[in-house]
């Protein structure tokens, strides 16, 4: 829905006067900061639609009542000030379930990150173990810097599963078989504050184009390969939710007609033959049974690791290459834990993606690896939270 | 861009008056009949953001000042008020060129169509000899039905491959190779009128939720299976057109490893195997040359035809999965001229889909014919003209 189509909410009070006006100007500048983190004024610009000269004018009294703090930066080259958010006594965390991980990150309105714990999680544990965890993991960081539960604004959840929006619940399809059917309910029953959550290939887009160095992108595709293999859309600036909210789900594109069977219930999918699961399952012979020795493994030149890596990217790329010739996004991000292998996987997966998409559309689209590592999803979860406080002030 | 970040345009006169107001909301109103088409009061309220009681006000006034007529229809059952632009004098006309057609269509501000003719082209004309024809055609039919070339707010085309939106271009990968370079300067020198273009399947798009019946869908997709095969995406209520606009390519996803060469350059694309010259190839031994006799034949139930149809559904099917799958849309509309067809050949795709989405996205996606048919590109480009209008007044 347009932006335009709201009704003036500070039009009530004296509609049309310069104050009202400066107010509106103030927190628009507010609201865009709390959804896309600290931003040069030229972004600023852009993204409200106000004049560089109102900007610079309405920054320099935020700032002077101690709303923003600036910086000097450089943007494309060129001289710039970053504005933030200050710092006041409100923070978001972010939490990404995995499969055999849980991460917990705590940022502050000014996308600060004040605390970060990664732990290990047993491979089958049910979805209650895991919120379990999480909510105690949670309440000794907190204690642990001294912030209050009352400073905390919500807990943004990253799930790695499709999300039915409509009925906000966990469906199937999940990597986290465990994770069916939980919603929103249990979610804030277990963790004992306010929930937004989302899954975990929506929010690496999110974090993408808000802690990381995409912010000036309209339409990015971020592609998390891990146990599962799915995509998070940013369409014209934004999340892309589309119908159900059951986007990007990748890994189950048919790549091998009568291939192996996926626990969607299909065959062939990316998935089954393109995770690290079976990236895992191919090199069990040489004794690699854990992601980390993939990477080390590639990195010290093993070729049985290389030629699985090839394979998978080739396969990854091929479906790139049709999310490509569907929607033409300017960037491709790749997140997971094989994103530390940059173009030793990288260049397999351009290389799938040249081969298979249209011309014009392969060579304008700019594929990168992720630079927040396994990160990103936590992040964008804080992230959600922060621009759910910024929408609930339209 | 949000509306929101859009300078107050009347806030010059007087701002915050009541008059302003009404004015402003008016405008708003007009716009949106003018870029959605006919819409009941609900759908305005929706559109807008005004509530229906003030939404009801407004029409009441823009229906005495003889700006818009009012009809009494049924919307979900229920009943509604339809509101529409009336009829003043001013057309848009919107040009589809095909491979061998081109039909042009003359509609009012109230989306009232007025004229529409069909004419045969020869295979490979020039983009030259096309853009001559319908210049000519146009004259006549403005003449025939007494309509003043002052009248012709613009002329929309469109062209049956992808578009470089930065350059203006019809890029490679046309089914129309000699139309690869044309440019909105030779469209607007052969037409002699300003001139909007657009890809033909977006343009399906955009006609199936303005003329056609899908105008609450936020998210819809139009495949046009022809002598190419394209779809346009409809995003959040709007057409969506990625970084260079070359978006919707389905076409040119890989469906056989290792198959036919295409002309974009890959090998196994979908339009190598499922548009319908490839089933008039596959058929010419049955003396099967032209589409039409394509669905007489599969209407006369010949055994042959419903396979070569049945083959190239269900990869059809199969590329839609994938397409499903990515951005999980309302509504899948196919056209193009089997769309007549209706379930003979829709079943196919849809067993297509089935067989190779993620199940809830499948069982979620409503797949259907286009009531439009083979008007649908020419009423998507006389919208195309009418909602560049609309754009134009904010």
């Amino acid at each position: 829905m347009p932006a335009s189509s709201r009704p003036h909410r500070h039009s009530a009070r004296n509609p049309g006067s310069q104050t009202a006006l400066r107010e509106l100007n103030q927190q628009r500048i507010a609201d865009t900061l709390l959804a896309s983190g600290p931003s040069t004024q030229a972004e600023l610009a852009r993204q409200t639609g106000l004049s560089t000269a109102t900007i610079s004018n309405i920054v320099r009294i935020m700032s002077d009542a101690g709303i923003v703090e600036t910086e000097p930066t450089t943007s494309s080259g060129r001289r710039a000030l970053l504005v933030r958010l200050c710092n006041r006594s409100a923070v978001a965390v972010g939490i990404d379930f995995g499969r055999r991980h849980l991460r917990i990150a705590i940022a502050t309105l000014g996308y600060d990150v004040v605390a970060e714990e990664n732990i290990e999680l047993p491979v089958g544990h049910r979805a209650e173990e895991g919120i379990e965890t999480a909510s105690n993991l949670l309440t000794k960081m907190l204690a642990d810097n001294a912030i209050a539960h009352s400073s905390v604004l919500g807990v943004g959840v990253g799930i790695p599963g499709p999300i039915d929006r409509r009925a906000g619940r966990v469906v199937q399809g999940a990597i986290l078989p465990e994770w069916v059917g939980i919603d929103l309910v249990e979610l804030e029953d277990g963790l004992r504050f306010p929930v937004v959550f989302d899954n975990d290939a929506n929010l690496g887009a999110l974090a993408e184009v808000t802690w990381g160095p995409h912010s000036e992108i309209d339409n990015l595709v971020f592609v998390k390969v891990g146990s599962g293999i799915g995509a998070g859309l940013i369409l014209n600036g934004r999340p892309f939710y589309g119908g159900l909210g059951i986007t990007g789900e990748i890994g189950h594109d048919t790549i091998t007609d009568n291939g192996v069977v996926c626990h969607c219930g299909n065959r062939g999918c990316l998935e089954t033959v393109a995770s690290t699961s079976v990236m895992l399952d191919l090199l069990s012979r040489s004794g690699v049974s854990r992601v980390g020795q993939i990477v080390s493994r590639a990195q010290a030149g093993d070729s049985a690791t290389l030629r699985v890596l090839d394979d998978a990217g080739l396969a990854i790329g091929r479906a790139l290459a049709s999310v490509a010739n569907l929607i033409n996004p300017e960037v491709v991000v790749v997140g997971g834990p094989l994103a530390e292998l940059g173009d030793l996987f990288l260049s397999s997966i351009e290389r799938g993606l040249m081969r298979h998409a249209v011309p014009s559309v392969g060579e304008s689209t700019r594929l990168v690896m992720s630079s927040l590592g396994e990160r990103a999803e936590a992040l964008g979860a804080a992230a959600l939270v922060l621009q759910h406080q910024a929408v609930r002030h339209f």
